[in-house]
């Protein structure tokens, strides 16, 4: 996938206004919808067990976050990810804070066993932890486990036959096929809770118009990390408060040319 | 109601500052309240089945609010409801995506079953679910179904012997004997999550202050309709992220003469 | 402790980067991360029975919050709390709207029994009706009960051998043998929902990083009390929107240099 054809996929985004299906958790539930809705996209959050399947099997994609997690919300995520497999709607999974607590660990497990997912997102920690591989976590934060984050990118997506993706300050994109790297992002996304649900959910918005999940997912990370880098740009000097709102500007903003310009997308081998 | 009395509803907000109990979704919670600090009212959430008639009973308004129903929640809203009911306190509904999926069409069916509900507040597709009337609705956004909004709130309102608020580009609002529509708000209300929940609860506020409900709700349109138009004035180039800024200031800043200048209120027939 | 000293905290915060545990309100609990993270510390929000012990005795402080209290939550904050006792994890508790409902009365009654709280946080009322006593409380804002708060304080503490802070116009904090008045913050903290709540979680910060309880909450007061007033001038005059993002802005801008000008510390008796 070439950077033209990456930046290109905002624009579908805009165009059909895919419904994405979140259930996510409840520290990031506006900002996640507010961020969908400033890209074009046309959020749905729906929890309960009794319309859990409904709603998934009407959207163009559904995103499951274990951020604040339950017994009963793990389960409706499961008849969730069940329905969509039926109806052949992709399926996003953050495994926020696998390996911070057995409980944490063994629920996202349990999400991959029951559910196909089209693409996973994490952390280095998240994504190893949900593996079985031991990588120190800290709290929902990324640890300081060492590893090479590509291998195990590659190794998830083998294993599960699912794109995987890995974020820090440089992404890694496989979906053990074909790899790539983005390095467009800010470091002030680390300051502002939510951005990595935020962009799990993005990655979602994208699946719903492009159907090859791996350049679904470049296509979100070149786009979202240049909407970080304007954000940066006007507000750096003021703090994450305004970041976080510029940034939700600059995801309504940013234009299939400044993605062109910046994007900085890398294929692997 | 002319313009000079709808534009004064908002002073008798401020002075009283009436509590209003909401029962709404986690997507909107904290722009709800952050709203209702700001426009001068003073806001409650209370969920749980032990406490909610309690909370309810003292309130000057309760909001009900399925955006991100469970069956404990509805359960909850129907005590509070039943609660409100026998101490005399406005119940105003808002049936978040009713027709989405069946347990949401059930649910908000069942509330206005259980509960007198003195206004219900949606978009033409939630109010005509409710209603049992099929009307499509894409997740939680107003659909494209057809139909004449004015006559769709007025049997509404006959049936169930309530106020109805139909939001859209122009709000219609009636009691079956008087309609109104008014013609205040912007576009970019669309782009902020949780924009028509805030504005059932800013009804909520308006109706802890005064009587007439369908006086109430008008009143709180074009107060609310004048607010998105000075934020909208102050920030549209910017985006989304700081119209909603914008607008939280703005509530806490128009005044009674804005209103009078910008306030777009028709009675119908 | 001098002002000196009280100014300083902020940066054992910054360096040590503590893991804070929030077990808080579904409407606060997006401000609660963004407000953490801004001024240095690392937080994670953890509710499930199934997984509060483990996150709670890996933290570097507990706090409870029942806002938004359910039966099940306050099971899972005292077994949160039981494991923090057990490894050496202060825990910090925010009795919202204690007396408003008899269901949070008794709740916070429960906790206060069940677990060893190192700090209370609330306003007046809440701290009374916590103990027992009455206080008129309207929903979850302070009422308009008389009495003298520093006394009231003082009671608390020493009937519950834990820190106290009541939050008001001036702030008071005490552990029972030594009593401090904090007189920064600003009216506008009023007018943005869950400033209270925040600085609870911003209190569980610092005791996660200074042993003494009271000083840690002294210097907590005064930091966040700075950032305040910083926020207000900077945008007063545009309201509570702009003021809530500024002050997110300053909770990481704040230096030691500028708590020690402003800082207003007294110690009494």
């Amino acid at each position: 996938m070439n950077l033209e054809d990456a930046a290109r996929g905002i624009e579908k985004v805009r165009k059909q206004k895919p419904l994405v299906h979140n259930m996510t958790n409840n520290v990031v539930t506006n900002f996640t919808a507010n961020g969908l809705l400033a890209l074009g996209a046309s959020p749905v959050m729906a929890y309960a067990r009794e319309e859990a399947a409904d709603m998934a099997k009407i959207a163009g994609a559904l995103v499951l976050n274990i951020g604040t997690l339950s017994r009963e919300s793990v389960e409706s995520m499961i008849i969730a990810g069940k329905s969509a497999n039926e109806h052949g709607v992709p399926v996003i999974f953050d495994p926020v804070g696998a390996g911070a607590t057995p409980f944490r660990t063994e629920s996202a497990q349990a999400i991959m066993r029951e559910v196909k997912v089209s693409a996973i997102r994490g952390n280095a920690a998240e994504i190893a932890n949900t593996l079985g591989e031991d990588w120190l976590i800290k709290g929902v934060d990324a640890g300081e486990g060492s590893g090479d984050r590509m291998e195990l990118a590659k190794k998830a997506a083998k294993l599960w036959d699912t794109a995987v993706i890995i974020t820090g300050a440089e992404d890694v994109i496989t979906d053990g096929t074909k790899t790539y790297t983005v390095g467009n992002g800010h470091q002030l996304l680390t300051k502002v809770t939510g951005t990595g649900c935020l962009f799990t959910s993005v990655i979602g918005a994208f699946c719903a118009v492009e159907k090859d999940v791996c350049h679904a997912a470049v296509s979100a990370a070149v786009f979202y990390g240049t909407a970080a880098e304007l954000a940066a740009e006007k507000t750096e000097s003021r703090g994450p408060g305004s970041f976080q709102i510029e940034f939700v500007n600059q995801l309504a903003a940013v234009e299939v040319m400044d993605i062109k310009e910046r994007g900085r997308i890398r294929e692997v081998e």
